[in-house]
C-alpha cells in the first residue's frame, strides 16, 4: 500500500503549493491535511515552519486522532484540533483546508452572509456558517469541537477576524473549493464598489451548482490549477538547475 | 484553401491566450470561437479542458451549426449554443468571445447600464444589453437563441452573475473589444471609489468612438496585444527549451 | 552636436519605457515628447504603432512646430497638437507626457480637485486644472491651444474621461511627475475606502514640496526609476540572447 | 567583534530588501536602521540614493547619536533624527523602520484608530499613536524628539500624510511588524468595501497577540520573509551570472 500513500502525500503537497501561490500564503501560517488512504484514524498534515507555497511531501507529518505524531520530521501546527475534530465528526470529509486569504479573511470581519454574485458563488449558495465564539487560534480539542459543530454539514465556515476552513471529500475538491471561495469574494468586493449586487436566488443557485461542480468538472479545475502552478514553478526550478551547472564549471 | 484555415486557427488560439493572460482566464472555463474561412455554417471553437491561456491551434474543435463536431480531438464546451445561435442570427459576426473576467463579471451582478468614463468606454456608448433570463450556463439552443436575441445588434451583452459575451466581425475586433470592456469597467471601479463619475455624453461618445476605433486602429491594438503576449510567453518557452538541452547533456 | 541629440533620444525612449512599465501603458496609445537640444522649434516624439514600453530611440520621430515630420520612419500620433501647442506657449517646458494611467484617468472622470494625502501629493498642491471642453482626442491645433491655455503655468492637467498631460523642464522632471501623479491618486483611492482623508494644507504643502522635489532629488528619483526598469527588462533581454545562441547551435 | 557587526549589517540589508520588495519601496525613499552590536550610541542606517530593495551591506552608513557619520561611502538620509531620537528615548529599541507603504500611508491620511480585523491586527491592538504636528519630513532633532515622544512605548506610529515608523527590539521584530502593519491595513481596506468590520475586542486581542507573536514565532516569520525574498531575487541573480558568462565567450 506504499504507492497510494505516496500519491496522497504528493497531492496534498501540491494542494499546499497551489493555494499558497494563489493568494492563500500568509507567511508560514495556514495548513492543509488529508486522511491517510490506509487508515481512517490518521491524517497527513502540513508541518510547521514553512509557507504553504514551499511544501514538498517530506514536509508533511502524520498525526493520529489522539493528537499523537506518528511520523515526520517537522512539528505539527498548534491548530491541529481544527483538522482532527472535523474528521471525527464528518466521515465524508477527506481533506481540510485552513488558510487566511485576503478577501475571505476580510469578509470574515464583516459577519455577513455570503450570497452568489457569479458562477462560483453558487457553490456556496447554502449560507456558510460563521464561527465567532473566539477570534483566537483553535488550539484546544474543545475549540476544535465547537468549530466542527458550527461547520455542521457545510462546505466551509468563516472564522471571525481569522480566516476560513474549507472541507472536501477529496484533496481536489477541498482545494478547488478554497480557491473558488476566495475568488468569489474578490468578485463580490469589486461588485460592492460598482453598485448594489443582485444575487442568484437559492433554487437557481442549487441547480447551477449541480451543473458546474460535478466531480469530473472539479477534477478538471484541479488539473488546471496544477498546470498553472507548474507554469509558476518552472522558471525558478530550471534556473536553479542552471545555477548548479554553472557552479560546477567554475 | 488550407493556408487561410490554418491562419484563422492560429489567430483564434492567439486570441485565447491573449485574453487568458489579460484577466479573462477562469480556470478551464470561458471560450472563443470563429467562423471558418471557407464555409459559413462551421466554426472553430476552443475545446474543453484547458485554460484559455494554454490554447494552441490543435486544441480547437470544428463544429457545424447543427451542433455536430466535425473535427478535433477535444470535446466542445457545453455552452456551444452561445456561439452557434449568435452566428445564425448575426451574419456580420465572425468571432464570439464568452469569458468571466473579474471586473465585467462583478459589473454583471449590479445590473447597471455601462456609461463611458474613459477613452475605451465610448466603444460601448450605446447601452449594452443585459441578459437575466437565467444566471445558469447557456446549454440549450433555446437559451442560446434568447441570448442572441438579447444581444441584438450590440457589440456585447452582460450575463447576470455569470460574465460577458462579446462579438466582432473579425477575431481581432472581438478580442480587442473584450479586452477593452474589462479595462473600462476596471477604470469605472476606481472612479466609483474616487468620486461621482461624469459620463461622456452619447453624441460625443459616438464621434469619439468613430475616431479611435477604426478598423486599422483596432488591428494595431491587436498587434500590441500579440506582442505583449509574446513578452509574457517568451521566458518560459526559452527556459523550457534550455531545460530540454540540459536534460540531454546529463 | 550629435552626441547630445543621441543622449536626449536615449533618455526620451527610456522615459517611455519607464512609464509604460509603471502603469502608463495603454496598448499603443499615449506618447511623450522632448525638445531637441539644438533647436527649440523641433521636438522628438514617440512614433505611432508601439507601446510606450517598447520604445527605443529609433522609434522616435522628429517634428517641427509647423506640424511637419523632419525625420523618423514612423508616423506621428494624431495628438501631436498637445505637444506643439504646449511648447509654443511654455518656453520653460522641455518635455510633455500624455498618457492614460488607470487611477489618474479614473480621477479625470470625477472632476474633483486633487489635494495632497501623502508626500508626493504636495507636488501638485496648487490645484491642477481640468480640461473638459471635449473628452475626445486632441487632434487639431485649436484644441491643442485650448488645452495649453487650460494648463497655464501648472505642472499637469486632467483631461476629462481621457487621461493626463504632465510637463517638466527636463525629461527627468516630467517623467517623475507623471509617475508620482498616478501614485498619489492610487494612494487617494485607498484612503477614500479607509475613511475621510485629511489634506495637507496649502502652505505646508508648498514648503514640503520645496524640500522633497529639488532638482537633484528629482534626478535621484529618475535614476531609481531607470534602475528599476533595468531590473524588469534584464530577464527577457538575457533570455533572448540565450535563445539566439541555442538557435545557432542547433 | 568583527563578525557580529558584519552579521548585523547583513541582516539590516536583508530587512531593507524584504520590505522594499513587499510593498514598502517608494523610489529611493524610506530607510531602516539598527543599533550596532558593540556600542549602543551608534547605528547602521540605509544610505541615501538607492531603493530599499537594492540595499547591500556596503550601502549602509554608521552614524553616532551626535549626528556624525563615522563610516560609509554614502550620505545619510535627511530624516536621521527619526532614528537617533527614538534610540535615545527607547533603550529597548534595536531597529527602526520608516517607510511609505501604500495602504498604511493612505491610512495615515484618515487619522483613524487602527483596530484589529484579522490575526495580525491584534499585534497593534493597543491603539497606535498618530503624529500630526507636521506632515513634512522629520529633518531636525526637535521634530525627531516630538515624534519619539508621540511614539511613546508603542510599536509604531502613523505620520499624517507621510507614512509609518515601526520599531522593534531586533531587526527581525521591527521588519515583521512593519510587514504585518501594511498587511493588516490591506485587509481592512477590503473589509471596508465588503461591509462594516467587526473588531476583535481589546482583551481577546492582547491574549491572541501573546499567542501568535512570541519571539520564536516572529523569528520564524522573518525566516519565511527571507526565503520568499530569495525566491524573488534568485532569477535575476542567476540570469546576470549567465549573462556574464555569455559575454566572456563572445
Amino acid at each position: 500500500m506504499n504507492l497510494p500513500a505516496e500519491e496522497v502525500k504528493r497531492k496534498l503537497a501540491l494542494a499546499c503549493r497551489i493555494l499558497g501561490t494563489e493568494g492563500h500564503d500568509d507567511l508560514n501560517l495556514g495548513h492543509l491535511s488529508a486522511r491517510t488512504p490506509d487508515h481512517r484514524e490518521l491524517m497527513y498534515m502540513k508541518g510547521r515552519g514553512l509557507c504553504l507555497s514551499e511544501i514538498q511531501p517530506e514536509d508533511l507529518v502524520t498525526i493520529d486522532f489522539e493528537y499523537q505524531k506518528i511520523d515526520g520530521s517537522r512539528n505539527p501546527h498548534g491548530e491541529l484540533p481544527i483538522h482532527i475534530e472535523i474528521y471525527k465528526r464528518r466521515a465524508d470529509v477527506g481533506c481540510v483546508v485552513h488558510t487566511h486569504p485576503l478577501h475571505a479573511t476580510a469578509f470574515s470581519a464583516t459577519g455577513q452572509t455570503l450570497r452568489p454574485v457569479n458562477n462560483e458563488g453558487v457553490m456556496f449558495a447554502n449560507a456558510l456558517p460563521y464561527f465567532d465564539l473566539v477570534t483566537d487560534l483553535i488550539v484546544t480539542p474543545e475549540l476544535g469541537r465547537s468549530l466542527a459543530e458550527k461547520l455542521g454539514d457545510a462546505k466551509a465556515v468563516f472564522l471571525k477576524n481569522h480566516g476560513i476552513v474549507v472541507v472536501g471529500e477529496t484533496i481536489e475538491e477541498a482545494t478547488v473549493r478554497a480557491y473558488l471561495l476566495e475568488k468569489t469574494i474578490k468578485t463580490l468586493f469589486v461588485a460592492r464598489v460598482l453598485g448594489e449586487p443582485k444575487w442568484t436566488e437559492d433554487e437557481e443557485a442549487e441547480q447551477k451548482s449541480k451543473r458546474i461542480f460535478t466531480g469530473p468538472k472539479i477534477n478538471a479545475m484541479w488539473e488546471a490549477l496544477a498546470r498553472q502552478l507548474e507554469q509558476r514553478e518552472a522558471p525558478l526550478r530550471i534556473l536553479k538547475s542552471l545555477e548548479r551547472r554553472l557552479a560546477k564549471k567554475t
